[in-house]
């Protein structure tokens, strides 16, 4: 079995310029969950006139508490922790860049500043952690990624209790064989492992069956494939959920997820948008079965 | 070396709403060739006034003569194949579909006398030639496709002479482990094996792979990704031939493609179509180098 985390709510909509109410957020992540996607990244506790997208995240989470999936929210420093243990969410995401670089800009501070304050995340954290470490396989400012230094924060992560570690492609530029590679290094490490692809140059499908291939058994995709690249304005985020659903039971592997209700989401926080999203399952539709 | 074929110019333009005349045809043609792409397939020899995309079949291939590429035309049945003769093209295409209704919806006619007439062009052929088998893994009528019967007509068409069989995923409904099966299973025949896919539901680059890990050494794909699925009208074709050599080279294939000449010409085309095309890599970028 496969776990499925439909990371629209937060990752998608947050990269989406359009502001949605707390009500629709919390429609979605129900309607998620009604589909059996097993696990929703729901919230982000950022502040509100930062990100605007993810404004009342404790809303958010009182809306949709109750909902059949495991919750999670992402927690980016000390005042995000305070704010996430107010709220009744199952899991707490905590992430790291790979480099200084993508640290500094997106952070706001060096990489080993954000190490440590992830670990005191980690180690006060009374409820399952999954840890992701950005720009894992390259970055926009200075290109490629060194693995082993990967591997190192991946331990670092590990030895502070995460109990799931995922490596993300944020910029979509991993090609499968990179992430077969470093994702049996992480997977060594003993914990849980993840990957998050993005479609940005079109290997985020293959990637996540290399990922798989590798070791892991936790994928995030978000449905319709909601959310673009703030490195490429024109191009695509996160890979689709529907999509990747169809390929993993293509492949022989058990989501549990109902794909052809996770079409119609797609189809409906496409309407609610007002245009096409990147998935393309839904619109091409499902194939009649023999 | 993998033999990547820009089918761009005929399976891309002629499922475009677009005309264009013969001397953009044959531009872009040009364009390919002079990127590296080491094949393209220029025409098709169908009536004008059916398909309007593709006519003037002979002036296309007349303007492009000379081109450091290996050209291609599809040939129909045995006025086209008269055509083809006419001209100086390199190589012959010719097409069965796997199935009986999709062969009496697209040809006209049942399988085996689809079959009968292109056995008689490959017999006559003096030239290379492929065929290709098209819903080789899922038609749009009747769903699934027995892989047996795929196997056998692969088999009459490897007897008739054909130099290099082709399955193609007209529909985009394959998933690797499918493409892997019956791909291994046609390369048993002997011949050159390729693959022809469309990422209509997201699985083509994933499907191109696992061809080629079955032991296919030539692939379809069209610049940009060119040309829609006529079943599904808001939904995408061909697999982008820029998004797939950026997939090869991270695996390590070689191609002999220039990669940032092939963006820039699915920059070109897109702007000659006047839209975003669905291939992403030109978009989002070829990212920096370490």
């Amino acid at each position: 079995m496969i776990t499925v985390c439909d990371v629209g709510p937060r990752d998608g909509l947050q990269n989406e310029p359009d502001v949605l109410p707390p009500e629709t957020r919390a429609e979605l992540i129900r309607r998620l969950a009604d589909a059996g996607v097993p696990r929703v990244e729901a919230v982000s506790f950022v502040r509100d006139d930062r990100v605007p997208q993810m404004a009342e995240a404790e809303r958010v989470a009182e809306l949709a508490a109750g909902v059949p999936a495991e919750l999670s929210g992402l927690v980016l420093n000390e005042r995000g922790w305070e704010r996430f243990r107010a709220t009744g969410l199952a899991r707490v995401n905590v992430t790291v860049a790979a480099t200084d670089s993508f640290s500094e800009r997106n952070a706001g501070m060096p990489r080993a500043e954000a190490l440590r304050q992830t670990v005191a995340i980690l180690e006060a954290a009374d409820v399952p952690s999954t840890a992701t470490i950005s720009v894992a396989f390259g970055d926009p400012f200075v290109g490629s990624v060194d693995e082993g230094e990967v591997v190192e924060v991946a331990g670092r992560l590990a030895e502070a209790g995460a109990g799931e570690l995922v490596l993300a492609d944020t910029i979509g530029v991993a090609t499968p064989r990179a992430v077969r590679r470093l994702t049996e290094r992480v997977a060594a490490l003993g914990r849980s492992t993840g990957g998050h692809f993005h479609n940005t140059r079109n290997t985020g499908y293959a990637n996540a069956l290399a990922a798989l291939d590798a070791g892991a058994t936790m994928l995030d995709a978000s449905v319709g494939g909601l959310g673009g690249c703030p490195f490429a304005p024109r191009a695509t985020g996160n890979i689709a959920t529907e999509d990747l659903v169809y390929l993993l039971e293509g492949e022989g592997f058990a989501t549990g997820i109902d794909l052809s209700a996770l079409a119609d989401i797609s189809l409906w926080i496409a309407g609610v948008l007002g245009r096409d999203l990147p998935g393309q399952l839904a619109r091409a539709g499902i194939p009649r079965p023999s």
